[in-house]
């Protein structure tokens, strides 16, 4: 199977997954189940989700049991998204090349939907078949951790209280380590935990996580630079227009290239352990890199 | 120990309990941390805790095991204040006698404040120790069915979209099970399970759980058009100004005291099974009732 043909088979089997474990749109009250529904079903990449497969796989696992981290985690990140796009945070008019969930709902139904979608990320995630070395509420523990006021809300934090400063190189790896790599790390993690991996896998499965999201993330700040609205699906310079820092601005366009480049490579360096179980998890981080940006 | 030592000393317990359970406030990014604690040390009366820690003791359970859940529903239901509060929900200032956390720190922050809190309520829960009939996952369960979009969450919408609306005595009741009494009922249920509660005892406590919880709500609608807003400690009057279906508007003051005598009955009988092991529960049921109302 080709990563293309492959990417889009985990990713229909994901979507499959996404709409048995939702609550049904017509369940009522049903505003909120069209919303939550809406702001899933908005033609997101499964990006969290297939890489959480892949790394259940890259440990010996099985696509079946790492299914409830693996919807969890997107769900997880789509929560995040209604609530960044808030007029009281980002302030977004579009997401995915459609209108983001307050504008077709209203912001306090885009609230209660970002509310309802990370409440329900735990009630899939404790389903998850517990493994000999992770009992169930394991996979709570590192999602609640990552999804918390030290990791991902906490970039978030950091990011608002940034916007108009001038921050060094340092702050902003800190703040892409919270908001992006924190999330794709703990989505490698339960996948891998749900194949029983071991403590030195998973540090390993961490350190590639980490090193991925943060050139995933170099790459989205370039491409928010570079490429215009209609083929982001999202408003472009926005960064700019808010006086966001990013990698750009720091550090111009090509060194940011240069660092994306960088992390890519760390990344794949960290696989080598897992040898030819982890093709899967190498050629998303090289398609990853690959992106025009 | 009379009950008002009682409710002092828990009250304390869990107080000491949240302090050590949630990030320390200089613990960066500095603002979100000292924003929750803002929202979880404004004076609350711990009511659901104490709830949680009372039903473990009438399954002969210690309060020590029953922590970890004690803390998570307060929290929980701190952020659902938190949001509820928001200018785009129900736009209010005061909550407990203080400016409410948006007033303090801004709607973006209140929205991450809320977040961050849910998220730690899982946190925490995922710490509790299983008991045999429960593993750490089913509490998990328990609290993420509680608080989604088909029950706390649910409710939320419900009373949003009920606004300026008639609603009848039994949508009202709808709202009153999934925004109040779900979460007593969650509150008390947590806490037999630490006890290794066995499932006839969980059915009881949920009859006690949804009778107090829906005698408590008419208390506090009743409370909202008899008290001013210096006793309640929050905006009074708020409900009629909004047009907001409550039991006094739907069947008079004297009809809605009769109601609440009622629930509080039927939540009496919901304890006989228990005997003297249910005096606390019974006491705080009793209690409930005596405010003035």
């Amino acid at each position: 199977m080709s990563l293309k043909e492959y990417l889009a088979t985990r990713s229909a089997e994901v979507d499959a997954a996404l709409d048995a474990f939702l609550p049904k749109a017509k369940e009522k009250p049903a505003t909120i189940h069209a919303a939550m529904r809406y702001s899933i079903f908005a033609g997101g990449k499964r990006l969290r989700p297939i890489l959480c497969l892949a790394a259940a796989e890259a440990c010996g696992g099985d696509v079946e049991s790492a299914m409830p981290p693996a919807c969890a985690v997107e769900i997880l990140h789509t929560y995040s998204l209604v609530h960044d796009d808030l007029p009281c945070m980002d302030d977004d008019d579009l997401r995915r090349g459609r209108p983001t969930c307050h504008k077709v709902y209203g912001e306090g139904m885009a609230v209660l939907t970002g509310d309802a979608l990370l409440t329900e990320a735990f009630l899939i995630l404790a389903q998850t078949t517990p493994a000999k070395r992770y009992p169930g509420a394991a996979y709570v523990a590192e999602l609640a951790l990552t999804g918390g006021s030290t990791r991902l809300i906490g970039g978030q934090v950091m990011d608002l209280e940034g916007e108009g400063k001038k921050l060094t190189k340092a702050q902003l790896v800190k703040i892409h380590e919270s908001k992006t790599a924190a999330l794709l790390t703990s989505s490698i993690r339960l996948g891998a935990m749900t194949a029983n991996a071991t403590e030195k896998q998973l540090e390993a499965l961490s350190v590639f996580g980490r090193a991925l999201g943060l050139a995933f993330q170099v790459i989205d700040d370039v491409l928010d630079v570079t490429q215009s609205t209609e083929v982001l699906g999202k408003t472009a310079g926005k960064d700019a227009a808010v006086e966001k820092a990013t990698y750009p601005a720091i550090l111009g366009l090509e060194k940011s290239r240069k660092e994306a480049a960088k992390f890519t490579r760390e990344a794949l360096d960290a696989l080598k352990p897992f040898g030819k179980k982890a093709q899967r998890l190498r050629e998303i981080a090289e398609y990853l890199l690959k992106r025009e940006y």
